[in-house]
């Protein structure tokens, strides 16, 4: 037999352990000086790699000099809290280690019987979030319904729109395929485009999903929803679901829940809410009017890993009925049958997504609700929506620049008056700075930039900071 | 503005985090002593959760209490050497580093410009497995080819049927959605249950899935494709796919790729080869018969999580022609543009995959094969085998027992000769005395006993120590 390969002993990894876990500390510390956007160019990571994979025996000394000197200049900072691009990816303490835990059991919880830890606390954590966001009562896993972390937001609403399907064709797609009778499906133009991407991965058709027009503020049109239902039907097509997002990427468009699903449910659609970004907002009871209508969902998702203080992946979806979404995604080899799936008395949560493994990622949410408690991610909601207010109001206070959108909550779209090319000259020398970074989005047609403010570190100091920078280098 | 909420200082996250490394050290020391199989009843951990989320402000001494108390009489111990069970998860300590060191980073690679290195690492360690493995050379990334970290082998099919399915419709089923001229595909009786999931995901149907006979070795009939091919071709369909695997879950068994490539080169089918679990195998050069006809694949996927000491999920999906798959999964919204993207010079994972969000899972990958080396991880397999070699010499020679498949590998299917009734006992009785786990599988439609090899620090005292067990509880 072959000599056993070195593996690293427990007190190399307790030697080892503490120098990530300083090296990170330290990475807490500095994050602020670093420029925010990557300066790297395409290959110039890569071509410091050796181009032959190492003979091995490496150890974490030689890892974290890597780290410092090939990986650090091709990072673009997302905790750094001078950023204020996309939407936030905010990790905390609490997360890191309840994801190092995780890593540490290595356990691998795609049945109950598996870990059954692994899928108890998930179910527990998620019926406690129903709670701390007001959530409905129906998505509670003791009634009917319940939640499951699914990696993003893209593959919670993929897993809507296919109980959706299966609902509406009782289970004869999963059977026969997608075809017959045309199934449509409906969102807003502002919708993310993980919707399209799920209606073209289901078989259903990018010319199937209909892009609801906007009103003024960018929310969906429910006449406009409506009317296209009804055309739909007269051309002999099967509307089937629908998603209302609250707080579109874009530009946290609201779109009106209550109506679209008192629509939905008039019309039998299958009604998934993306709450993706903005749903960690219902933390603070003044802000649980994000949540109105929500009781008229199937399907709700909201990424405690964007905002949440979780992180990624961990997005948290619910339905209200979870047998509709288990009979679209069940299949069950000889392979993987035992007592307790059999006895019916357990979640199996491999059949609530797509993959069949799935890590312990309950962890790191739990983890960050012990440490924080329900004030604590109040308050960190709270600090976020005041900093983005407070921006507002000078974005208002200067001539130069426009608000593009409502901001409600912790996203500011604005652009400078001066046009595209004065606000894209803008947007790549404030990039290129390294001083923070901002990203972009096109509104009423005109390029426009988005300020979202949601990182973990992220003070008063820091969106002065920004504010200071964009009016500095904007032209007058 | 509200109070910021206490986040955990970096003082703070090193005093924790050397905790909870600590808790890990002596995990990894004391993982043999627990029971394998958790003997936690439904709902037995839950019941031990407050009913209601905390106030917050606990700390680590607090989670590692409840991890003791409440958390690890609910896991199944998946890296413990007496976990024969499904198939490994070893996990090691350079991955968990790796993981950990991704998870403080907290980037988000969605696009190469949101972290380059993300995007960088990941092609360049790939290109490395390539070669490490004997791979095709088409799937290195500086042709037209390229591999990405997928979760799991199950979203890995999952893409490569859409690709397959976009590419015999010219994009017109993502377009128009599935239906006209119908769909066929194709793999084993024997093959994974997430082809299936794959095929009723993307609106295929069930019943458009041909599982194909196979042989007295559970290896798919070469002939039976060819003639389900014709007859599907005779009767209107569109024959697209096929699904060869080497090593099913259930028994190990190797199809034929060469033949069944040769067989879908001729017929225009995508070729997927799922080699989930037995494709690190292919780092021994003396089993590098496991890649015999991969250069005529489309695509294939091997995990790292499952038997190359990488936690999961790390599953390494190749295709040869990147453009199918990127063109098959792609929606670009404005506000992901930027300049990278459009000068056609990078990498986006996101179009790679389902999700579009990714954390930086390369990372773990890298350190692995750093720490051990091509050397070190060709042993870690080598040594598998050995022991699954022996096992099955020591099953040969006891008469009360039987092969139930050949067991090329590190898997070893047999069956006590009394009946499926003596064989469930034996099971339930292994798995009740928390020796060992042990999982079943059905051959030739009687119960049989597998007997995975592949825990990071299973030795060859384990494996005697099963075997002794299985002996003294089995009826003679």
């Amino acid at each position: 037999m072959s000599e056993p390969p070195t593996h690293m002993s427990p007190d190399e990894f307790r030697r080892a352990g503490r120098l990530v876990v300083d090296w990170i500390a330290r990475y807490m510390e500095e994050v602020e000086r670093y420029p925010v956007l990557s300066p790297a160019r395409p290959g110039e990571v890569r071509a410091k790699l050796p181009p032959r994979p190492p003979a091995g025996g490496d150890g974490v000394e030689q890892w974290l000099s890597d780290i410092d000197e090939i990986v650090m200049p091709g990072i673009t900072h997302w905790q750094s809290p001078n950023f204020f691009a996309f939407f936030p990816a905010n990790a905390s303490g609490p997360a890191i280690l309840g994801d190092l835990l995780a890593a540490g059991l290595g356990v691998q919880g795609m049945l109950w019987a598996t870990s059954p830890a692994c899928t108890e606390v998930e179910t527990h954590v998620l019926d406690w979030l129903v709670h701390m966001l007001g959530l409905p009562e129906r998505f509670r896993s003791d009634g009917a319904g319940g939640g499951v972390i699914q990696d993003t937001a893209s593959s919670a609403s993929l897993c809507a729109l296919l109980a959706a399907r299966e609902r509406v064709t009782g289970l004869a797609s999963n059977e026969h395929g997608v075809g017959g009778r045309r199934l449509v499906a409906y969102t807003s133009d502002q919708a993310h485009s993980s919707i399209e991407k799920a209606v073209k991965i289901a078989g259903i058709g990018r010319e199937n999903l209909r892009l609801v027009p906007v009103d003024a503020d960018f929310a969906m049109r429910p006449d406009a929803l409506a009317q296209a239902i009804a055309a739909d039907r007269a051309a002999g097509a099967l509307p089937f679901f629908v998603c209302a997002t609250v707080g579109t990427t874009s530009s946290t468009a609201i779109d009106s829940v209550r109506t679209i699903g008192e629509i939905a449910t008039r019309e039998g659609l299958w009604l998934h809410v993306d709450g993706a970004h903005s749903g960690s907002a219902a933390l603070a009871p003044e802000l649980r009017w994000v949540n109105d209508g929500l009781e008229l969902a199937d399907s709700y998702c909201f990424n405690p890993h964007k905002w949440m203080l979780t992180n990624f992946d961990c997005d948290c979806m619910y339905v209200a009925d979870r047998a509709a979404l288990i009979k679209s995604l069940s299949v069950l080899p000889e392979y993987l049958r035992n007592r307790a799936t059999e006895s019916g008395a357990v979640f199996d949560y491999r059949d609530w997504h797509v993959p069949l493994g799935r890590r312990f990622r309950a962890l790191k949410l739990w983890f960050v609700i012990r440490h924080y408690g329900e004030e604590g991610l109040r308050a960190h909601v709270r600090r976020h929506v005041a900093l983005a207010q407070s921006f507002k109001t000078w974005v208002e206070g200067d001539a130069r620049f426009e608000l593009a959108a409502p901001a409600p909550l912790s996203l500011v779209c604005f652009r400078h008056r001066g046009g595209d090319e004065a606000n894209q000259r803008l947007l790549d020398e404030l990039n290129a700075s390294g001083r923070l970074y901002l990203t972009h989005t096109r509104l009423d047609g005109k390029l426009t930039l988005r300020m979202a403010i949601g990182s973990t570190r992220t003070e008063q100091r820091h969106v002065e900071a920004a504010w200071h920078a964009i009016r500095e280098l904007a032209p007058d």
